[in-house]
């Protein structure tokens, strides 16, 4: 819910936010533009902007809301409200029946007293005290993005990657050693344990499984390469 | 640091949003408005803005980076890069020991496969499937406050090693590619993008710093070898 914004850029920047996370109910209160609905910022949060209901008053907009939350940039106000942290706010918006409003204020003073009033309590990102103010859009997004977000159940990590096997890797370690004594490498350094080395730096590297017989292909041509011996036609 | 970004004002959002989360370091390829220092949208976001340092290539802007991490909309890519969402990634992010660059494409086209070949992995932001694309001032918003966002914090794990920076990366790239022509691996395969694949190959691996001079000294020494084009010794 956005009550009395300045600049219909970021009314358009909330809704595409909105759109971007999968929530369509935007309201509106006393919008300094009433042209409000052509936000070009709005990228793919057309419908929802379309969809917007405007109010001539925060008691109107909240009127159907079981749950009212503002928003405030200021640590200690002097006021009577609880502020939460944006985390842990979300966490409670999402458990609470019914409809909850998230209201955000203009982006030159935020809430006026009066309109935090309609509220049970205060949501706060924990920005740096060298600059406390946000962008409206980006203010949005954060709080929305941390009621979308799935809290306490660590995000399966899908990506991450199966390294390959202890033969793979050795399999590499070999061709790797005939590919350093036949370029002069290991001949050099007249180290005893040099293969062991070569061993230990080989598997310090994380080699994943997928890249495996690409590296073990490098290594035999540039091999074969060395063996034939003959003049470079590269 | 923002890749090929369009709109000066998203450059400004970005600034902005690096501010009220205590961010600093902000690095731009190629904007494709010079002006970008101006930007309206950066209110408490100059002093990032003014300090912001301008690069011709990614491989340039992340020399000095220890780990590089894309920034993506898409689920799936054909790419090979592994993706995790920004609340997994952003605490690996806040373990990796040593510099730690975030990138961002494009407003229209993200990432290149070009500029994802200099990155470790990726990470997505849990969009809504109806609208995956957000603003750019928003996403980044979204990726830094899950950097300062306090989680569990996780206890920090003393093994990990500190990886190689992005610029000894390049030249294990660099020299790699050499001894690939010269081998003719590269010949017999005529693919066009064979560069940014290797890349790619490149970047999966996790080079320890410790071991990047032993890595480029061997491929160096192969290198010699092939060039020099002499029958093998050993």
């Amino acid at each position: 819910m956005l009550v009395s914004t300045r600049n219909p850029l970021n009314i358009g920047a909330a809704a595409r936010a909105m759109s971007n996370f999968g929530f369509s109910d935007l309201r509106v209160v006393n919008p300094y533009e009433k042209a409000f609905r052509e936000a070009k910022s709005a990228v793919g949060g057309a419908r929802v902007l379309a969809q917007a209901h405007e109010y001539g008053s925060v008691a109107e907009a909240v009127a159907d809301c079981n749950l009212v939350v503002g928003t405030t940039a200021v640590r200690t106000r002097e006021l009577q409200h609880a502020i939460r942290l944006v985390e842990a706010g979300a966490r409670l918006m999402k458990k609470s029946p019914g409809n909850v409003a998230l209201l955000f204020g203009s982006e030159k003073y935020g809430l006026s007293n009066d309109d935090m009033s309609h509220c049970h309590w205060l949501l706060r990102i924990p920005t740096s005290d060298q600059n406390i103010s946000m962008n409206l859009g980006q203010a949005v997004a954060i709080c929305l993005y941390e009621l979308i977000r799935d809290g306490r159940r660590p995000t399966k990590e899908k990506g991450t990657q199966k390294l390959a096997s202890a033969e793979e890797m050795e399999r590499i370690t070999t061709v790797l050693l005939d590919v350093l004594h036949g370029s002069g490498f290991l001949k050099r350094r007249q180290v005893a344990d040099a293969d062991v080395r070569i061993r230990r730096v080989v598997r310090r590297l994380k080699w994943p499984e997928r890249d495996a017989t690409v590296w073990t292909g490098m290594l035999r041509q540039i091999l074969w390469k060395l063996r034939q011996g003959g003049p470079p036609e590269g």
